[in-house]
C-alpha cells in the first residue's frame, strides 16, 4: 500500500492515499450523474479519465471499486444527514437526498441483488457486515432518541432497525421501478410502530 | 412426456401447454432444492433434463425462463396462504414458506436487483408490473380486512402496501446474508403502522 505510480515524490503514502481518494470520488460522481449499470473497470477508467492500470493498482478488481463507492457514499450520507433530530426523519432525509441521484442508488441495489448469488463473495461480505453495523447502530440511536424523550416502546428495537432498513432498501427499489412511489413519506409511517 | 415438437400427435397446442408447464415446475423445483445462482440456460436444461433446444422452444432466454419461475411461484404462494385470515399474517406465512427455499428468495433477489439497470428489461417490465398489481392488490385486502373488522386507519392504504411489500422484500435480503433475521416475526410489527 504505499506506491504513487513510482514518481518518488515525498510521502508516497500519503499521495497514494489522496490519488485513491481522488479516484472514489470521481467514480461517485460519475455514477451519480450518469449512471454506470454494466460498465466495466476500464470502461470506468475512460468515463474518470484514469488508465485502466492506474485504476488496477488502487482496486483489484470492478467490484472492488464499486463497494469501496458506497462505503464512501454510506460515509457522505452519514454526515449530510448528521443535524436531523430523529431516526425516521434522518432516514427520510437521506431518501430525500437519495432521489436526485438515482445512479448511486442503482449501483447499490445491483450489488446488493448479486451479493447473494455465489460467486460475489468480496460483495456478501461487505453487505453483511454493512447490514450487522447498522442494524446495532439504528438499534441504538432508537433506544437514545426513546430515553431522552421519555418515551417508551415494547417493540424489539433490533427488530425494528431491521425493519426500517429494509423499507429503505425496499422502497427505493419500488421507486427506481416506478417514480411515483414516495420513499420518504411511507418511511414515516414506521414512527408508528415504536 | 413427449414434447410434441412437431410430431403431430393430437392436441400439439394443448401438449405444448403442459410440456412448458413441465418445464417451469421442473425447474421451480430444482431452484428451490438446490439454487439456481449463476447457471445458463444450457446448465438448467442439463439439471432439469430437457435439452437446450427443447428449453429454447418453450422460453427464448435464461431471463425468460426465470421470470416465468417468479411468477409460477407468486401464484403457488397467492393459493398456499389463501386460507390465512389478514394481510399481515398471510404475508407472514409466505414468509414462513420462503426460508424453506432459499434458492428461490436468491433468484427473486437476484433478478430484482439485475432488473434495475439498463439492459435488462424483460425484468424491469416484469417486476415493474408485479409491484404495480401487488400494491394494488393488497390496498384493497387492507381496505376489506379493515372494513370486516369495523376497524379505521387513517394510513394511506396504497403506502401501507407498498411498504409491506419493500419490507417483505428488504428483509429477505438480510435474511439471505444473515439467517439470524426473523422476516415473519419482524413483518408483523408492520400491525401497528395500520
Amino acid at each position: 500500500m504505499s506506491s504513487d505510480g513510482g514518481s518518488g515524490v515525498r510521502g508516497p503514502y500519503a499521495k497514494g492515499v489522496q490519488r485513491r481518494q481522488e479516484i472514489l470520488d470521481r467514480t461517485l460522481d460519475v455514477v451519480a450523474t450518469r449512471g454506470i449499470d454494466g460498465a466495466s473497470l476500464r470502461a470506468i477508467g475512460d468515463a474518470i479519465g484514469i488508465s485502466h492500470a492506474a485504476l488496477r493498482h488502487y482496486f483489484s478488481s470492478r467490484e472492488a471499486l464499486l463497494l469501496e463507492v458506497l462505503r464512501q457514499r454510506d460515509a457522505d450520507s452519514v454526515a449530510r444527514v448528521a443535524d436531523v433530530d430523529g431516526v425516521l426523519p434522518r432516514m427520510a432525509a437521506s431518501a430525500d437526498h437519495n432521489v436526485s441521484v438515482p445512479g448511486l442508488v442503482t449501483l447499490y441495489t445491483t450489488l446488493l441483488g448479486v451479493s447473494v448469488a455465489a460467486g460475489n463473495e468480496e460483495s456478501r461480505a461487505f453487505f453483511t457486515e454493512r447490514f450487522e453495523l447498522l442494524r446495532a447502530d439504528l438499534a441504538t440511536q432508537l433506544r437514545d432518541e426513546l430515553a431522552s424523550s421519555g418515551r417508551y416502546s415494547d417493540a424489539d428495537l433490533e427488530q425494528v432497525a431491521s425493519l426500517i432498513i429494509a423499507a429503505f432498501d425496499g422502497l427505493q427499489v419500488q421507486w427506481l421501478l416506478d417514480r411515483r412511489i414516495d420513499i420518504a413519506g411511507t418511511l414515516r409511517l414506521l414512527e408508528r410502530v415504536l
